[in-house]
């Protein structure tokens, strides 16, 4: 460790501003610098969450992906692009961290959990202290919002990306007592293929925005096919067997 | 719905009073009943979580789990006493509920995940009005505390509970990215035999009492088999591809 400042990684839960911890408001209270991720031309989730919460005179900075629409997910190419941002943004934020400041990461959900501040995390680490404060998910954040109980007892519980070929989503879907699939978007008549194959599509059901005052939530089997946002996703309650 | 009360469950996170979120603290303000589950002889955590947001007055109902560790779980009887015993307290908070009072049940972690709140939850729900405020689940709190990225990108993700036989465990972890295995205690050497068959016993992290001052916390490769409490778990990180 240097003799640098304090890097926090902070989870702010799934977009309700009243899901945000205790834990979070002072990290963001004593950080000297915020930071979150986020893509040209969209307003961040996770500054309008904590808003209320940022101090006079704190800096802020913006860590803006770069724009990889046009190279295809598993390309070198993408791959390097994508690393050469994070390399970026670590460097940007041990600039801050070398003159002994505090920086906050705010990140949606849980940082740990298929987050991005993952990648500052590993890559600045071994270099300066740092700290982590868990987060609400986003996808407890939808379970409560429509009162289903997921997963208990001796369920297994399986998290999938909806990006996942389709005879891998059919197959991990059988398999399993509980589910989300995550990464909705263009995968969603996908997924719904699988989840019926798997004899799982009745209980499936469709959530998007789920913490959000706009939420849509209904049965996988009474949403169109026509459209789905990335971060919508579908949850398989367990939980058969019940008391 | 009736004109009774509001059934509110409230996760208060996995031990750290400080992961305990605003809404969480909101229903506690506002109700006039709080309840917890317990073990007869056992302080209850939830309640140690939030015991500085109790408000003078308010009634606390212990929920006391009935012994059972005599009856075999797959039994009926078994099966027979909890269910008899979720219906007795559904009938505790009825009464409470029907006099128009507000009642929180303080869950630790996150209420609809693996909880016993959702027992009440399933119960209740079609008779009064109910809340669920979402909290930070104990694996949450767990790989945040010791600052291990547990899934990223596409990973798979998996809980399972160590009660499972040895070769599902073995099965389950070689075809998954990330795990966590909840439940360990006396179930430590098969969980350690299936991880190691899986090939995955070297990224295997073991935790006890993750967000306590008194955390345990070592390679699962260092741990010995003689003791492990129930609510210790393993985390198993996934992101080896990472960019």
């Amino acid at each position: 460790m240097t003799n640098g400042g304090t890097l926090i990684g902070v989870g702010v839960g799934p977009g309700d501003p009243g899901l945000v911890t205790l834990n979070a408001i002072a990290a963001l209270k004593k950080a000297e610098v915020v930071a979150h991720f986020a893509k040209a031309g969209n307003a961040s989730n996770a500054r309008a969450i904590i808003a209320a919460h940022l101090t006079n005179g704190v800096e802020e900075l913006k860590l803006l992906y770069p724009v990889t629409t046009e190279i295809p997910k598993m390309d070198a190419a993408y791959r390097e692009s994508i690393r050469a941002f994070y390399d970026d943004a670590a460097r940007t934020i041990a600039a801050r961290l070398d003159q002994g400041r505090t920086v906050a990461v705010i990140a949606e959900g849980d940082p740990l959990f298929y987050g991005s501040y993952m990648h500052l995390h590993v890559r600045l680490s071994p270099r300066y202290e740092t700290e982590i404060v868990a987060g609400v998910t986003g996808m407890s954040g939808c379970w409560s919002a429509i009162g289903t109980p997921i997963a208990q007892g001796d369920d297994v519980f399986t998290v999938l990306p909806g990006t996942l070929p389709e005879y891998e989503l059919e197959r991990r879907l059988a398999d399993t007592d509980a589910a989300v699939v995550m990464k909705i978007g263009r995968h969603l008549a996908k997924v719904r293929r699988a989840l019926d194959r798997a004899g799982r599509l009745d209980r499936a059901i469709y959530v998007e925005r789920g913490t959000m005052a706009n939420a849509s939530v209904m049965k996988l089997t009474d949403k169109l096919d026509t459209f789905a946002p990335y971060f919508a996703m579908v949850l398989v309650p367990g939980w058969e067997g019940r008391p």
